[in-house]
């Protein structure tokens, strides 16, 4: 779930989608605000998207990325040439990659309630011209996956070959599946599963704590404040961090190492004595300048509320209902979605009859391994969405779409 | 590391130690003060401490109970008739249990820079009459084993039969085995390692930081202020406190239930929607009541420097300084302490030929099982105790102790 996936150094030119640009649409305006799962009706909502490669005359090549938590539209190329870095997930995405944007038309937006130019907390409220702050209203994984169903048809796309996430990512390809099956050709699920354990949301409810009692919090009312709750919003993300790594990456890289020097200091009051100490700091400090703190507190609600089995009755009932081919991957050291998790997709799509390819990938990476391992991935995705195409091809060829 | 262990339904009164009073001893009073680690002289020092059972006439059956993070020298019966609850390892210390009070004489101590009696941050420097506050030194497992080894020269005892301690009280027990070998006859050592690892250093780096920045913190300074970084300490435990269980335990404690309701609420700011958030801010809460802020970051910060081989050059060197017979156990669903840490003991000492016991424990109560799994404790402890007491009076009778 970071988003500094390690660049490759081979030639990134050739293999990039290049300079690209977020676009906008406005949808859900009067009277046809979209109806929440919390019952209340929301709109309108601008959705912040990008797009990569073409979409096919047939219209059947189109992948959409569901991104994770603090993800967001822009995964793949540059806005401006002097970018620092490219897109979260640009080692995956582009010509030859392995979401190939020579065969494949790639779409990605920010989520409902997120930070990155979809409508969240930090937007304006159209009826106060403020932010809307904590009066934005409480967003579930299906509300989000709802916006991303409804720009897809505003694009005129009417089914969708494949849609790919990691993490919420994941818990969002399953919920789009389950409630939207008439628009989808595949799922490919990373490192997800149909519910946060227990653990999870604990470790969920420190970075909220965290966020809640900062001074600077002001009841979520601190976009005119001269400071926001940066304290609690880095915390969160130094503790969530930590859940995102694998015991034994963080033996890899940093074991007991010093930052500073050979012999300890033996400071009570100094934070960065470990290695390990120092970069989590470094990681919740970037972190406060990229994120939104009511943001994250309607995501993280959003993913401890996910329960795909408890909102169609049963996961088998959930799952039933689409015919999409699906293909689940976790990774032999992600603790916070362990593949116990993925097993239990996968027993109720076999229960159900349904297609479905399952690879427990080795990783020492833990959870962001689905960010990190890029070869591997590749080398399951790619024959899995052409043998989808492929089929897709098939049944259109012989009326049977 | 919780200090709540469930207690026993049977019959308390007649296997407990009953009243029991806690008592202090004065040491390294000047010119004779403790030389710490980081090469500093300290003193004087108190040490409150509580012992149960009867001394032999040998002054050959004492056992010390070296605690962990957030314990203190109240490990078994009651101060007063009306206390709630006994000490905090009742269940398996009195008449009759693991450590049998009629056969041994137990004692426990509370820490070096602990905040239960013994001089720590919270106590009153001489030389200004207030509270030390961050001027206490950096502390060390090596200058907490320190004094307690001074603490039992004091109460006349030459050798111990056991020392007994989980977590960070397992730690002191192998710095003690390596430290003073000479006083120690046994080594039961549960949940603990050699060193930290980096994510346990990283979950410890996290509760420092809430506490460090919590505006009530005034540089480790509040005693006298209106209120002390209760926020920032409960924060800290309860981000450990998710480090003591397993994601097994949380599954079946809480698992997804609503603290309220049937239904969730969708309410951004409720804090305490799942039965776990409820637990872990009680959690929190009742922590701050009883632990001082300041103790905490001197405690964490011992746990994470503690590393044996680093000390002695290596594990073999360590550990091939006692010839304590030694136990050694962990627990499978223990993620803070794996039982790959233990091992890693358990080959340095059959390396060197000591006499060593490994066992692996089941219980999928996570790190805190050593708290917890009473019976299987006593199982392991009292036959190893009783051989070790067997074969030093058959040392003793043949004049070779």
């Amino acid at each position: 779930m970071t988003n500094e996936p390690q660049e490759s150094a081979g030639n990134e030119q050739a293999s990039s989608v290049g300079l690209v640009e977020t676009r906008y649409a406005r949808l859900f305006d009067s009277p046809n605000e979209l109806l929440l799962e919390n019952g209340k009706r929301f709109g309108p909502v601008t959705v912040a998207y990008e797009t990569y490669g073409e979409l096919s005359p047939q219209k059947d090549n189109a992948i959409f990325i569901c991104h994770a938590l603090t993800g967001d539209a822009h995964v793949a190329g540059r806005h401006l040439p002097t970018d620092e870095k490219p897109g979260w997930w640009d080692e995956f995405i582009g010509p030859g990659k392995g979401l190939d944007t020579n065969r494949y038309f790639v779409i990605c937006a920010n989520v409902l309630s997120g930070c990155k130019g979809t409508t969240g907390p930090s937007s304006a409220d159209p009826e106060t011209g403020k932010p809307f702050a904590l009066k934005f209203p409480f967003v579930t994984v299906g509300d989000i996956v709802a916006v991303h169903s409804q720009l897809v048809r505003h694009l005129g796309i009417e089914k969708l070959l494949s849609i790919v996430g990691g993490s919420l990512g994941g818990m969002q390809t399953l919920e789009w599946a389950a409630r939207f099956p008439e628009q989808i050709n595949s799922v490919i699920c990373l490192a997800a599963a149909a519910k946060l354990s227990a653990q999870g949301i604990a470790f969920n409810a420190v970075g909220r704590r965290a966020i809640l009692a900062d001074p600077n919090f002001h009841e979520g009312s601190y976009y005119d404040q001269e400071k926001g709750p940066t304290f609690g919003l880095a915390l969160a993300r130094m503790v969530a961090h930590i859940t995102y790594l694998s015991e034994i990456s963080f033996e890899n890289k940093f074991g007991r190492k010093l930052q500073h020097s050979e012999r300890p200091a033996y400071e009570l009051l100094k934070e960065t004595e470990f290695e390990v100490e120092s970069y989590l700091h470094y990681q919740g400090q970037r972190f406060v300048e990229r994120f939104d703190a009511n943001s994250y507190l309607c995501l993280t609600h959003a993913m401890d509320y996910f329960d795909l089995a408890a909102a169609y009755g049963s996961l088998e009932k959930a799952l039933g209902r689409t015919n999409a081919r699906i293909l689940i991957a976790s990774y032999t050291s992600d603790w916070l979605f362990p593949t116990a998790q993925s097993l239990k997709l996968v027993e109720a799509l076999i229960a159900q009859r349904k297609h479905v390819t399952f690879l427990e990938l080795a990783s020492s990476k833990g959870h962001d391994a689905f960010l990190l391992e890029i070869e591997q991935l590749v080398e399951i995705v790619q024959p899995f969405l052409e043998q989808t195409y492929a089929s897709v091809r098939d049944r259109a060829e012989h009326g049977d779409n």
